[in-house]
């Protein structure tokens, strides 16, 4: 059996943030799967007729990532070169890890190949780095569990700790984000920048604190991403010249 | 005046790792400057021939950057598309604050190109992932400044408090990364790999414990990221088939 099946990273949304390594394998494909929230003008560089959507990720439970796993095995055995299409980088919240884990437990060769993921998109967009030299040497990315009790509140404490944090798959739950992390003790004035449905036409931003992140954060229904650091406290006086606005993709 | 100085993202080394924009914007420049980590493979895509070596990341301090500065403006001056070639990505941990501050205050139009960075490109050739369902939720990405008292510390709670750390630029202070995580209270059995220049032919990864980190971090000189966390457990355990080797790149 000589089939390998790709773990392909496809960035933030913009096609041309796929990496050369990505747009080829979409190409070369016998079969893609890929999540429902992956852009049209990505999919339209797959050349195969074989594209199968697989769950949204929110929706996406054990049962269902179940499902996905054997979709892959029985594709390897049929196909050589099988696509797994994930938004952003498969490695970082993309439970690449329960499909690595069930293609090599039947001696399937993987490759992964990484891609954009929405915090360096983000920054890219709002021009402001998420670290800066003496000032900002950690940043920190999660995705909440809010209202679960202790052992759910590992991400606060990462937060906390960290000079920048990127908050991922926050969307709907800003209020309940910015009160845990007011209780914990992050300062209401902390600067705060929210983009959403980063590099895509449709992108916007918004600057605050963390006080205001329920207002800032009202969702379009694209993926939400929340930054939260000092590195943000030039943006975040400046906003009164510069009003919550779309940006274009250059 | 109507140029553009584009801050671009060189990825972790692999060519074809850039992005397709990346890649296009390399072919399009009218004057290149580049970091000295940018391999070979990726500057034959420049089609200028006006390509400027920019001081080595390392050795790069405040007069350097103000040079690299002043050369950006005065290329901006005098061309219409400026590019900035940075390894990894230019938002984190790229330095790219001060030049975006630079240009910006000359007026002088300025766009981000993501890139993969490191910790990205390690995990999709360890194929590990950063992250785990309902075990992984916060990863933390730093640079470590040790020895340097307790506000250059921060790193180090960074690092305790999140799920998964990536330590970069570490090589060469692997004995005092390790002495300062064991004495902060990481414990010594803390699951840890070790991944030198991602995505490269020459690349090279070891995993073992963190109080083996000396032992496992002895550079042959190329980029080197170091991860912590329980994620990497499988792959410790299963070390005594997997010894230490190169893996090319697919």
């Amino acid at each position: 059996m000589s089939a390998t099946v790709h773990l392909v990273g496809a960035g933030p949304g913009a096609a041309d943030l796929l990496t050369v390594r990505a747009a080829r394998l979409l190409g070369e494909a016998d079969i893609v799967f890929y999540d429902a929230l992956v852009p049209c003008e990505i999919l339209s560089l797959v050349k195969t007729q074989r594209r199968v959507a697989v769950g949204k990720r929110s929706g996406r439970h054990a049962t269902a990532q179940r499902f996905i796993n054997k979709q892959l095995v029985d594709a390897a055995r049929r196909h050589r070169t099988v696509v797994r299409l994930k938004g952003g980088d498969p490695m970082l919240f993309g439970r690449a890890h329960e499909e690595i884990a069930a293609l090599q437990r039947e001696d399937i060769r993987v490759e992964v190949v990484p891609g954009i993921t929405a915090a360096l998109a983000a920054s890219a967009e709002l021009r402001v780095s998420l670290t800066r030299r003496g000032a900002a040497r950690s940043v920190t990315f999660v995705t909440p569990r809010v209202g679960e009790g202790e052992r759910e509140s590992t991400w606060i404490q990462a937060v906390l700790a960290a000079d920048t944090a990127a908050i991922y798959m926050g969307a709907g739950e800003a209020e309940a984000i910015h009160a845990a992390l007011i209780a914990a003790g992050k300062p209401a004035d902390t600067p705060v920048a929210v983009v959403e449905s980063a590099s895509l036409p449709s992108t916007v931003h918004a600057f605050g604190v963390l006080g205001e992140l329920p207002s800032l954060a009202r969702s379009n229904g694209g993926p939400m991403l929340i930054l939260l650091g000092e590195v943000y406290a030039e943006a975040v006086a400046a906003r009164a010249e510069r009003p919550r606005r779309a940006i274009h993709a250059a």
